[in-house]
C-alpha cells in the first residue's frame, strides 16, 4: 500500500483504508457478476467513503449505449443489490464518473476510444493514470482483451501510476489450460498487477480463520494430528444449475468449487503461521500446504461424484441435471463432488481432509469442520457416554457466519450422563460493525494494490495439480464405461457413494 | 451403590437412580437450611419418583408439636421453595411418612422416643432399618447429638441395613477444631457413613467441570502451565450478612466460603484425571491437589481482606458491616477475602490460582475463569491487536449456568482488526432436561450411599491446613495493629488491596 491517505491522522492507526485517485474499467457490464456483485460493491464502497472523490467507472460492451444508459444499468443494479442504503448525494457524485465505451473486444477503434476516455478521466476527474481493468467476461476472451490493452498502450502505467487487471474464475479447466491462461496474462501484466478474485477469500469469516488461529492461544495447540481426527470442508448449494448450462456442462462441481474455493479454505485451515500477513508470506504458507497435498492411491474409493436427480426443491417439482435445458442426456458432468486429500507434513500426516460440494443439496451452507479425536480415555461408566460424539470446531463461512464448538456436557439430572452440545459464536451478533461484502473488500484491495487476499498463479497451478488426477480418473471411468456420476436426491446430501467414502474410514459427514 | 433397583431394566442403562427403602431424621427443622433446601428437595425427589414409596421423614426439635404440625411446616416449605410442581397425590403419600419427635438434644426420653419412632416406621412403612440423620444444626451440637444416637442404639445398623449421618459446614473454624469435629463424628459413625455436604458439589455446573474436562479431547491438552496463565475463582454475593451476625462474626469470608466451596472447586479444576469417578478415586485426586497447594511467602502482598462499607444496594441505603446489628464496631471479621495459591506439581507450577469471595459485591455470581497466556507471537500489525486480551474459558457456576469462551476475532470491516468476543454455552438452553437442585442430588446420594460428591475428612483437614496460615497472618496483623480489613464500597468488587494483589502480578480480576 503505497498510497498515503491525507485524511489519515497518524495517531489513529485504525482509520479506514481509503483508495487513492483511481478508476476502473469494467468488461462484461451486462453479466450477473457485474450487476449483482461488482457494481453494488463499488457503490457501497463510495457510500462508506472509501473511494476517492474522483473515482470513475467505465463500462465496455458491445452495446449501442451512451454514458447515461450505462449509468441507468448501474443505478438499477445498485438499487437492487447494494448492501448499504441509497443516498442521492453519494450516487450523484459517483455517477459523474461513469463513462461508456461501445465496442467488440477485437475492435481497435473501441480500444482507442477507451484510451481517450481514460485520459479524459485523468484530466477532469483526477484519476491520476491509475486504472484497474476488471475482466468480468469468459476466460476465452482474456487473451484478446489483454492483447488489446497492451496494443493500445493501456496496460503500461506512466511513471508513478499503476495499471492492474482483475480476473475471476475459472482459472482454466486443468493445469495445462491454467498455465496458458497465466502466461497470457503475464505476457501483458507483471505478476504484482494481476488480481485473481476468489471471492471466498474476501469473506469475513474466511479471513477470521487466520485471526482465530493466530491471535489466540487456545486453538493452535490442538490444531494438529495429535488431536484432530479429520477435517470436513463443505460448500453446499440448494439450487440447481439454473440457466447456466452453457457454463456448467463440461466444468462440473470439482472444477467450479473445489479447485478454487475449497482448496483455498483448506490451505488457510491447514497452513503454518505466516511470518506476517503480507501477500508474499501468506502465499508461501498456502503454497506449502498445496504442495504437501497428496491423493490416496485408490481414487475409486476416496472420491465420489453425482448428478442431481429430478425431484422436489422448495416445494416445486424440479428437473434432474440430465433433463436441464442445454445439458445432453449423456453428460457426465458432476454436480456433486467429494474428494479425500492427505497433507504430507508433520502437522497433518494421517489426518484426512474431506472436501465436498454440490448443487441441489439440503441447504445452502459453507463450513469447515475440524473434528477432533475421541478423548484417549473416558473415566466414566460406559452408559454415561453412549451419546457422546467427537468434539468439533466448526467455522460457519455462510450463512449464519460464526463458529460452533461441539463438545460433551453433563446432561442435567441426578446421574452422570454426557451428551454433545453446541456452543455458538455468531459473528453478526458479536459486533456492532456490519460485515462488508466480499467484493467490497476485494475491489478496495485492488485499488489499494493490496494483494494478500488474491491467489497467485502458483497457487492456481498447484490446485490444478491436485485436481487433475481425479478429473482424469473420472474421465477414464467415463470412457471405459466403468463408472459414472451417481444420481442423488434433490434436497439430500449427495450420493450414497459419498457416504460410503467416509464410512470406509469409519467416519460420517456432518449434517450441516 | 449396593442397592439393586428392582424397577431397573438391565437393558436400559440410563434409568434413573432410585433410592431404596429408607427414612431420614432431620435435626434442626426450623432453620433456614431445613425449610429452604432440605424439605423442598425431599419433596422434589418424591415428585420425580426417586424416593421409595415408604420413605419417611422424622423431625426432631424442641417444639411442642404433633406430627401434623410438623407436616404443616414441611408443607409450607415445599409450597414456597420446591422446584417441581405441587401434586396432591405425591404430597399425600409423602406426608403419611412424616413423624415428629419433640425434645432437647440432651433429652434421653426424646431419643428413646426417636428410636421407637424409627422402629415403628420400619414396621409400618418398610424403611428397612435404613436411616439417615441429617444434622441441620450448629456444629457445637454435633457431639451431643451423635453421642445420643450412639447411646440410644440409633447409630448402629442391624445386619443388612444402614445408618448414616449428614453434616453441613462449617466443618470447624481451623485445622484443630476440624480434627476434633471429625473425631467426634468418627467416634460414632464409620468414615463411609459420614456424609459432609458441600452443596457446591451437588451443582450441575460443578459436576460438569469433570464431564467437560475428561469427556472431551479439546480442553485437556491446553489445561496446564504451558498454556494457562492463571485461574480466577470467584464467588460473589450481592447481599450483606443479613440477620446472621451471630453466625458470621468471627467466621468471615475465608472460613465461610474459601475453605469449602472455593477449594473444592479449585481441586476439581486442577486435579488429574481420576482412574474412575468412584468416591475413592476422586478423593485421591482431590487430595493430591490440596496437598500440592502452597502459599506465597509474602502473605501481606498476596492476600486481601475487606469489610463492606455503608452505601447503596438495590436502590436502598444499606449499613456497613461494622454497623450491622450484632457486630462489634471493632470486629475484624472479613466480608471479603482474596488469596493467591500455588499448586506445586508438574501441571500447574507457575500458574497462580486467585480465589476471592465477598458479600455486598456487584452481583451474585460464582465462576471459574481459566485465563490463557497470550499467543506466543502475533503475526499481525501491532494496531490490529490493540483490543485483544487473553483467551479465557469461564465456567459459570451460577447464575446463568454454562460456559463462556473468550477469544479474539476479526472485527468486520475492510482491514484486519482483532477484538475479544464471547462464545456462550447456556446450560439450561442446551437440554430439555431441567437441572435438579444441588440438595436433590446430594440427599439422593446419601440415601443411595453414593459418596463421590461428599468431601472426606482428609479433604476438610487439608483445606484448613491451607487456610490456617492466612488466618493466623490476619490475626497477627489485627493484634499488632499493622493491618485490618479494608473498607469497600457496596456494589463494587471488593477493596483496592484485592486489585493491587493482582496488579503486582501484572494481572486484573475479571468483571464477572
Amino acid at each position: 500500500m503505497t498510497y498515503e491517505n491525507p485524511l489519515r491522522d497518524p495517531r489513529d492507526r485504525r482509520l479506514p483504508r481509503i483508495a487513492g485517485p483511481s478508476g476502473m474499467v469494467l468488461f462484461g457490464v451486462t453479466g450477473d457478476l457485474s450487476r449483482k456483485k461488482v457494481m453494488p460493491a463499488i457503490y457501497d464502497l463510495a457510500n462508506r467513503g472509501l473511494l476517492p472523490p474522483g473515482f470513475s467507472l467505465t463500462g465496455f460492451a458491445r452495446r449501442d449505449w451512451a454514458d447515461q444508459d450505462f449509468a441507468q444499468i448501474v443505478h438499477d443494479s445498485v438499487k437492487a443489490h447494494a448492501r448499504t442504503e441509497f443516498r442521492e448525494e453519494v450516487w450523484k457524485q459517483l455517477a459523474e464518473g461513469f463513462r461508456f465505451v461501445p465496442g467488440d473486444f477485437d475492435d481497435d477503434h473501441a480500444f482507442d476510444q477507451l484510451r481517450r476516455t481514460i485520459e479524459e478521466l485523468d484530466d477532469v476527474r483526477g484519476t491520476g493514470g491509475n486504472h484497474a481493468f476488471y475482466l468480468a467476461i469468459p476466460p476465452g476472451f482474456f487473451g484478446t482483451v489483454v492483447g488489446q490493452l497492451q496494443e493500445h498502450g493501456l496496460s503500461t502505467p506512466k511513471e508513478g501510476s499503476w495499471r492492474r487487471v482483475v480476473v475471476e474464475k475459472p482459472f482454466g479447466h486443468d493445469l495445462e489450460s491454467a498455465r496458458e491462461l497465466n502466461a497470457t496474462l503475464a505476457n501483458v501484466f507483471p505478476s504484482g498487477s494481476i488480481f485473481r478474485i476468489d471471492h471466498y477469500l474476501g469473506k469475513e469469516t474466511v479471513q477470521n480463520i487466520l485471526a482465530m488461529r493466530f491471535a489466540n492461544e487456545m486453538f493452535e495447540p490442538i490444531w494438529n494430528s495429535n488431536y484432530v481426527d479429520h477435517v470436513q470442508i463443505t460448500m453446499a448449494e440448494d439450487i440447481g444449475i439454473g440457466g447456466r448450462a452453457g457454463y456448467y456442462d463440461g466444468i462440473g462441481a470439482a472444477r467450479d468449487v473445489i479447485q478454487n474455493h475449497l482448496l483455498q479454505l483448506m490451505s488457510l485451515v491447514a497452513m503454518e503461521e505466516p511470518t506476517s500477513f503480507s501477500a508474499d508470506n501468506l502465499r508461501i504458507e498456502k503454497e506449502k500446504v498445496l504442495s504437501s497435498i497428496t491423493l490416496p492411491r485408490r481414487l475409486d474409493l476416496t472420491t465420489a461424484r453425482g448428478q442431481y436427480a429430478a425431484g422436489w426443491a422448495g416445494g416445486e417439482k424440479v428437473a434432474g441435471f440430465l433433463e436441464e435445458e442445454g445439458i445432453k442426456q449423456t453428460s457426465t458432468t458432476e454436480t456433486f463432488a467429494a474428494v479425500t486429500l492427505n497433507v504430507e507434513n508433520r502437522r497433518w500426516a494421517g489426518v484426512p481432509f474431506y472436501l465436498r460440494t454440490g448443487k441441489r443439496l439440503g441447504r445452502r451452507v459453507t463450513e469447515v469442520a475440524v473434528v477432533f479425536k475421541k478423548a484417549p480415555h473416558l473415566p466414566f461408566a460406559e452408559s454415561a457416554t453412549e451419546e457422546l460424539g467427537k468434539n468439533a470446531l466448526v467455522i460457519r463461512v455462510q450463512p449464519d457466519e460464526g463458529i460452533t464448538l461441539r463438545f460433551g456436557s453433563k446432561v442435567p439430572g441426578t446421574q452422570m450422563e454426557i451428551r454433545d452440545v453446541n456452543m455458538d459464536f455468531v459473528y453478526g451478533g458479536a459486533f456492532t460493525e456490519s460485515s462488508p461484502e466480499a467484493y467490497e473488500r476485494l475491489i478496495l484491495d485492488v485499488l489499494l494494490g493490496d494483494p494478500p487476499l488474491f491467489p497467485r498463479h502458483e497457487e492456481v497451478e498447484l490446485s490444478w495439480k491436485i485436481l487433475d488426477p481425479i478429473l482424469e480418473h473420472w474421465a477414464k471411468q467415463d470412457a471405459s464405461g466403468k463408472g459414472k456420476p451417481d444420481q442423488y436426491e434433490s434436497g439430500g446430501w449427495g450420493p450414497e457413494s459419498a457416504n460410503a467414502m467416509l464410512a470406509r474410514d469409519g467416519r460420517v459427514w456432518r449434517r450441516p
